[in-house]
């Protein structure tokens, strides 16, 4: 089954476009508790409220072997049934992206991908090859830097463009499987706003509401699709760190279910 | 001291441009052999012949944790004074990419990482802060790909060049700390040369020849610096997979000293 039409199932289900980023910092886990044991946590207390979890691999991997147990561990402790997104950002030359794609999908068993597209089409082949399994390619990304290269005009097609905008494009041309979404920040509501009117179809992962300062309002109102599973937002630090004491579990429940609702309101 | 004038010294002693890609895709491995034990022993065969190791991440992650275990352990039994290289073309946003930094640096242990640019400039702060870490931003990369944005027109301060010269001219601008490095593939030779033509000083990481078909002879008269550690030219599969039977260690070094003296001689 299409990756989209499992995550369109679930957001009904729950009634959520939230996905939960478990980006456990090691800095800010409560004392004595381990990366495994609090993201279990954080799942069995955001459950009810998340369309999707996204796993950001680099706090995983800034803890060594252990890390990457607890990345195992971690994507074992979700029920099937909620989209797991490998936030991993890789992309290498084909044969390269193919061993990615074995260890994200078969080795850990994630039902989806964030892929840079630098290396062009057939860095991204090796993933958008597994029908079942979602790829969102970075398109316009959250963080002050999006300005260095995203935003440039290039030349394409006898047009001037900012490169995110060919981006988009590459990936729409590319997404004969259907299983191709963007990621665009909330952060550039107005990039944002222009690619949604390009692409109506394209889902879109949206980083950067909470803790980076997107505009959920705007995003809601301009990053609207015509499908379903066309538009989730992540937020990480501001639920998984509601509260850095003992009651983070019940924090983090508050600050979905909240947030969950916000969104919703403004569907 | 700075990588690069680490990665000199270790040219000057082994009088070698040859890095050593260690990518055990584990289909090609002897039959019973672990990735940590075939990597210890690619070493062995192959130390006196290289200036320094690349490994690539994926062939580690797609055999899970004990993929990483295999990386930690492979990364520790390479003598300090060969510069080891993380081939893992990282970046994402600030705060993430601080953490990719502690994987790589810290847990880890490397001496120099691959980044992809897509992200700008503070993905990659967090890396370039390390002074005494080399950093080798992806440029004109080696595969088919690298035509779909890599060589896009892009406009930028009242001229037009491809996107690759962009991501150079940024890089050689962030380079207060003298640590920074382009990936540019042997396969793109007038690439290669108008890269070095517009930055006689950035040292080149170039994979590409052997099994992907790059032009040895043209990377080493067009590649060529001025400073002794501005090209150094990787190998992998070429090296380590020279024989798949019971003498892989003898064919990899063989392959090593053919491939390190015919450098040698176009140098």
């Amino acid at each position: 089954m299409n990756f989209f039409d499992r995550l369109e199932q679930r957001i009904s289900c729950a009634n959520s476009l939230l996905c939960v980023g478990l980006d456990p910092d090691v800095a800010k886990l409560p004392e004595g508790m381990g990366i495994a044991e609090f993201n279990q946590a954080i799942v069995a207390a955001t459950l009810d409220y998340a369309c999707a979890y996204k796993l950001n691999f680099a706090f995983y991997e800034a803890a060594g072997v252990a890390g990457w147990k607890a990345l195992e561990k971690t994507r074992r402790c979700i029920p099937s049934g909620i989209p797991v997104i490998a936030d991993a950002k890789r992309a290498d030359i084909g044969n390269t992206s193919c061993a990615y794609a074995r260890a994200i999908f078969d080795e850990l068993g994630f039902d989806g991908v964030t892929v840079s597209p630098y290396l062009g089409w057939d860095g991204l082949a090796p993933f958008l090859e597994r029908r079942d399994r979602g790829v969102f390619i970075l398109c316009r990304t959250s963080n002050p830097g999006a300005a260095d290269f995203q935003a440039l005009p290039v030349e394409s097609e006898s047009r001037t463009v900012p490169l995110y905008e060919v981006v988009a494009e590459k990936a729409a041309l590319w997404n004969t499987h259907g299983n191709i979404g963007l990621v665009v920040g909330a952060t550039g509501t107005a990039e944002l706003a222009l690619l949604r009117r390009k692409h109506p179809d394209l889902p879109f992962l949206v980083p950067g509401v909470g803790a980076q300062g997107g505009d959920l309002k705007l995003v809601m109102r301009d990053g609207r699709s015509l499908r379903p599973a066309g538009l989730i937002i992540n937020a990480s630090r501001q639920i998984i760190f509601a509260s850095t004491g003992r009651d983070f579990g019940e924090a983090a429940r508050q600050a979905a279910l909240v947030l969950r609702d916000e969104i919703n309101k403004l569907r």
